[in-house]
């Protein structure tokens, strides 16, 4: 049922009345649509979650069009990013498209949708921000960068499932901390990947967060266990282009300290808190979801 | 009332309850505020118009970051602008959480208030768009200049003017049309005056537009009257830095067949059309509004 929600995107881009925009937009890698099916997965297929759903997939689209931008990134999933086919100008008018053409079909959902929805773009665009700024210099507090990667990604996740829940009459807080644990969970989990896989897999270089200045979770758990000679060498390998021997030490010290380990288990515990609240809901299909994301990664 | 416009807007981005992002929007000009002083002048200060006034302007302000950065404009109004202060990257990312709260609030103001006003925000980043690619080559037609224009900058005047009346209870389509009428007459007399005042007065270069691309009505009526010689002429300098001579020659041809003047006539005539409609209503201050754009311009 993923189809009727890419039908109605392209039925809201199509509403714009512009040829050019709607082949710009129909560019865009539709990516694995993941908050569109928590949302159908909870809520069914009736025509508002089907808007819903289109409509947190456009936003979703928008944000990593400006994020792209604001990252100097240039690939996305191994592929060309649509500011470097397009250029960077390009990418920030078409996620400003994106971005009020999703607010204004918002405005027919229902009111407390449109509450929550609203709130998570508000909650990624200042975690984008703090993303950025947090990068300028080493970041070694964990309550930091959980708010931060809660605000960037979990957030949207929470939303969506908790608009489902709202369109669905189901418990909308069960759902909503459902979402959020798999959002935190799934930024921990992008974060451990850029460690421990090579740049073939990732579509971009291993260890490439550190040198863009992202102190992720791995870098702030392995940061709190080395000595002080070593707490020194990390900070100064920070925001650089590693050499080889350089990322080999930071390899090697993760793996001293079983620091991969320990920040896998802490993904895993939030995704097992999901899973068990989608039990006792007897959701079987969101116990799936769960489960997958996890598999497929590690 | 405008301060409690102000007032409004420092609420809705203290309620953020980021310090930095307060500290970084509390630096962004406040301009004119012309679209909330006739939201005042139309419906009063009730809370609901304040809110619905501070969002027009939240929105406004978001898009003029957005704007600078596509257009590399590094000044507003003769002083830096934020993209020059913060970067490019600050000023996308100011905008999208400016954009996004904006339209958090909207959601709690009358729903069809929220459609008009997201409607025009959908307009404004079509215009915008054309703006950009309209300069890439030279554009001769008045209808595609005039449909662009009204997207990038009327959309919202209007929208401003037609939600005030809809909270005021007013007919809200005398309304709209006065905005609109009001908005693309603005439009013409900012591209009207990059030709015919100098850059002291203008903080920017004169003639800036059409070396940026953008062939603004002027240029449009010029290149209808011109012969064949002259309009290649014309087309060759289209988009280049320009030489004295050549900015001489093309404000020359300008009084030559009294293009200013046209153009002028043409934006008096769209407000004279905004000021009977306010003579009809009764409504004295907006009819004084109009007036005093054009006055203040030329």
């Amino acid at each position: 049922m993923l189809e009727a929600v890419e039908r109605q995107i392209e039925q809201f881009v199509k509403s714009l009345n512009e040829k050019d925009i709607q082949r710009a937009i129909a560019k865009i890698p539709a990516g694995k649509r993941l908050r569109a099916k928590l949302m159908l997965e909870i809520a069914g297929t009736s025509p508002s979650v089907i808007k819903s759903a289109a409509i947190v997939e456009m936003i979703h689209a928008a944000s990593l069009l400006h994020d792209d931008v604001i990252d100097d990134a240039y690939t996305r999933r191994g592929v060309a990013s649509i500011n470097a086919i397009y250029g960077n100008k390009s990418a920030i008018m078409i996620g400003d498209i994106l971005y009020s053409k999703a607010f204004y079909e918002l405005v027919d959902i229902d009111r407390f949708v449109a509450k929550v929805i609203s709130n998570a773009v508000v909650q990624l665009s200042i975690g984008e921000r703090k993303d950025v700024y947090m990068g300028e210099k080493f970041n070694s507090s964990r309550d930091d960068y959980i708010t931060m990667i809660y605000q960037k990604t979990a957030a949207l996740i929470e939303a969506a499932a908790e608009s489902a829940a709202i369109l669905a009459g189901k418990n909308r807080e069960i759902y909503r901390v459902y979402g959020k644990n798999l959002g935190i969970a799934f930024q921990m989990i992008d974060d451990i990947l850029d460690v421990i896989s090579d740049s073939k897999t990732l579509g971009k270089p291993a260890l490439n967060d550190y040198k863009e200045g992202k102190t992720t979770l791995p870098y702030i758990y392995l940061y709190e266990v080395l000595s002080e000679n070593e707490k020194q060498k990390l900070l100064a390998m920070h925001k650089k282009e590693l050499k080889p021997q350089e990322q080999a030490w930071i390899l090697e010290q993760m793996k001293k300290h079983n620091i991969i380990q320990k920040c896998k288990d802490e993904a895993l515990a939030l995704v097992n808190k999901a899973v068990e609240l989608m039990q006792r809901a007897g959701e079987k299909g969101l116990e799936q979801i769960a489960i997958k994301m996890v598999d497929r990664s590690f």
